[in-house]
């Protein structure tokens, strides 16, 4: 390496990838927010201590307060040239106990956690017995009420494939854009929807190509509405073809919701 | 029944007893103080909005902050006549989702959850894996440095039996009585005491009559030195014999600490 040249044309840095858990219960989201504790801000403060440089992470996509995360992805460039175990050893020590570091790679440059993500997969969890023990309140929700799977489970498939998903968008006006990288309209693609049921504890488990703010959470309270029974499963197709969010069902609990992985292209 | 004889000789109320789990790392342990959430300030205002009625529910023991109970027991008197079912709901839809009531039931008037208990049994939860998930990590003591279970074992077979626990007694003034309604002594029976593990989670549970401020986590503590190589297994007995908490290891993080079952006669 040439000094001198490195001293006109400064490193543009190392580029970071990182795999993030976390337990959103007491941050108001991913997104960094003054005063607020945010999955963002806490990272961004602990590469801070550790590196010295003020740098702001980017995320996969926002998640909201009290959604969690199995596998979040994030990036950014550091100069520091810190080995990857170690940086992942000193996030750890540094960051609280409810955002860890699974995983910290270089990167090639042109990698970035959101214009890049490929596909996700998210998981909601639902809590069926009559007493939520505390050790899972923050993890579930806890719903005690008569569901019926069957019709649930018939309702999760008539969402697999291309749709225009406007009805199961939030309708704060960025929603078309905030979760990905597309283009600012409200089609994806579902690649898995399904509901699985073990003991006291429903999943419901969907992959697709991108999400709408509050999507995932709107699929479940739409299918909540159909275990229920105050709509039939074969009323989807109808909600869709409406593109309107007043047609679908309520927006289900943030805290059963799991950011469960971030899909990119082979190539990363 | 006959009015004018009640008016005149009110009903003593009527004796319960509740089963409790809660998650006690929002709370500043059991015990109610001023300005500060308790698990027993919690229970005590949340029957008073039911009932209207202001009592104070005994324990079977104070839990320190930060530590949980699967089983914890209260018992109360208060004269509303409510079914029980419906006190029971009544109290979970009042309380904060980290305390629930698994059971509630009328009991007789000679049952205190503190005087009549006859045991109690306590488990602590040890993470062993390089990186705790976050969802565990207010459940657990995560610890990753290298530690053999073997001996472990062994030191937890030497605290089986009577002896004069001491050594493992918090030096606060209350210790030999706080947890128990036995003699001020720190004479005590163990009557289980073993680690099993699976996958990363390691667990300790012990059973005994009754147990000192601290005691169980005391004996996790002095194990964990045992574990790691600092402490020779047979050296408990010696540390028994002691009778001073100096010699014995360090007291091991609430966190990890949960309160399993209360043990009464079977005439209650």
């Amino acid at each position: 390496m040439n000094d001198s040249i490195e001293a006109i044309e400064p490193s543009p840095g190392r580029n970071w990838k990182l795999v993030l858990a976390y337990d959103g219960c007491d941050f108001c989201g991913w997104q960094v927010q003054p005063d607020q504790p945010t999955i963002q801000g806490e990272l961004s403060d602990a590469i801070e201590r550790i590196t010295g440089e003020r740098i702001m992470p980017q995320g996969s996509g926002r998640t909201d307060a009290g959604v969690h995360a199995l596998g979040q992805v994030a990036s950014f460039q550091i100069n520091a040239p810190i080995p990857p175990p170690n940086l992942m050893r000193a996030l750890n020590r540094t960051l609280p106990e409810a955002i860890r570091v699974l995983e910290a790679q270089p990167v090639p440059p042109g990698f970035h956690a959101r214009h890049s993500a490929v596909g996700k997969t998210y998981e909601y969890r639902i809590y069926r017995g009559e007493i939520c023990p505390p050790t899972l309140a923050r993890y579930v929700y806890a719903l005690n009420w008569p569901l019926d799977l069957d019709p649930m489970r018939k309702a999760a498939r008539h969402v697999l494939g291309e749709h225009d998903f406007t009805s199961f968008a939030a309708s704060d006006p960025d929603s078309s854009t905030r979760e990905t990288g597309l283009e600012p309209n409200c089609i994806r693609t579902v690649h898995e929807s399904i509901w699985t049921s073990e003991a006291d504890l429903w999943t419901y488990r969907v992959t697709g190509n991108g999400f709408l703010h509050h999507m995932v959470r709107n699929f479940v309270g739409t299918f909540l509405d159909v275990g229920r029974g105050s709509l039939p499963a074969d009323a989807i197709p109808a909600i869709l073809a409406a593109r309107s969010r007043t047609v679908a069902g309520p927006t289900a609990p943030a805290r059963g919701l799991f950011l469960v992985r971030v899909k990119y292209p082979e190539s990363f």
